[in-house]
């Protein structure tokens, strides 16, 4: 099949999506966060094929997504670890998640929260806000030229 | 390729990777985000083959994200709109745009900023919070059945 692509555009989100948008990884992502390293467990977790899987991890350890380490000092044996560029992915998957529970269980309730293990209640819908702090609807987004690269 | 039916799945984020994780997807909605409604004006800037658009189109439709409607009244021609359950993913495509905008571009400076129209500044990054406020680190979500479910 023949594909756009999208990493070399100047969109943030066409290069996201080309790193991570490909089927099945971000659910590798969500078993790295669950704590999940070790190739076997990723593949009896996610039933994927391991011609896929290795497909995958290649190229979010390439993206610098996930980054390979020894199980122990001095092992050979390899695991998949997040690294803080992976980490940072937490927001976009929490975003994910809190959509996939508002629209894909109904009209059942969703089957499970999400909770802060420090102060124990439910993590709040994330909201798009503006620096003031004012709810930002979808219509009220513009782009523009950024600051930063104006400045070079 | 045979792929698991993560449809079926109890997790929100396997569901909306079902529905809207495919290659391409995130990008039509981006343009459905954007203003864009019409199948040549889709296929004209994401350049995917008419049969793929097609596919995908079909199935965002049937999911819920988008709907078809005739482009003026008594029209017969149809254009495709967001529902309020596709307006509602723009905080995921929000956050993962914001996520792009931090790591897809470095060492340059991302090109694009988020601007709110409405106060004109720079629209904030996404944090998951508690919900009294605190920042919430991902190895601190913790997933637990719902208490909307175990009241049923």
């Amino acid at each position: 099949m023949q594909r756009t692509v999208w990493a070399e555009a100047n969109c943030p989100l066409a290069r996201a999506v080309d790193l991570i948008g490909e089927w099945g990884s971000l659910l590798i992502l969500r078993e790295a966060f669950g704590g999940v390293r070790r190739f076997d467990d990723f593949q009896a977790r996610l039933q994927m094929s391991r011609n896929l899987l290795t497909a995958r991890l290649k190229k979010l350890v390439a993206g610098g997504v996930l980054m390979q380490q020894p199980v122990a000092e001095n092992a050979r044996r390899l695991e998949y670890v997040l690294t803080p560029m992976g980490e940072d992915l937490a927001t976009t998957i929490v975003a994910m998640r809190q959509w996939g529970d508002r629209w894909l269980f109904a009209p059942a309730p969703h089957p499970v929260d999400m909770v802060d293990s420090v102060d124990g209640g439910v993590i709040p819908p994330l909201e798009v806000r503006s620096a003031t702090g004012r709810r930002v609807l979808p219509s009220e987004i513009r782009l523009e030229p950024s600051t930063a690269r104006q400045e070079n």
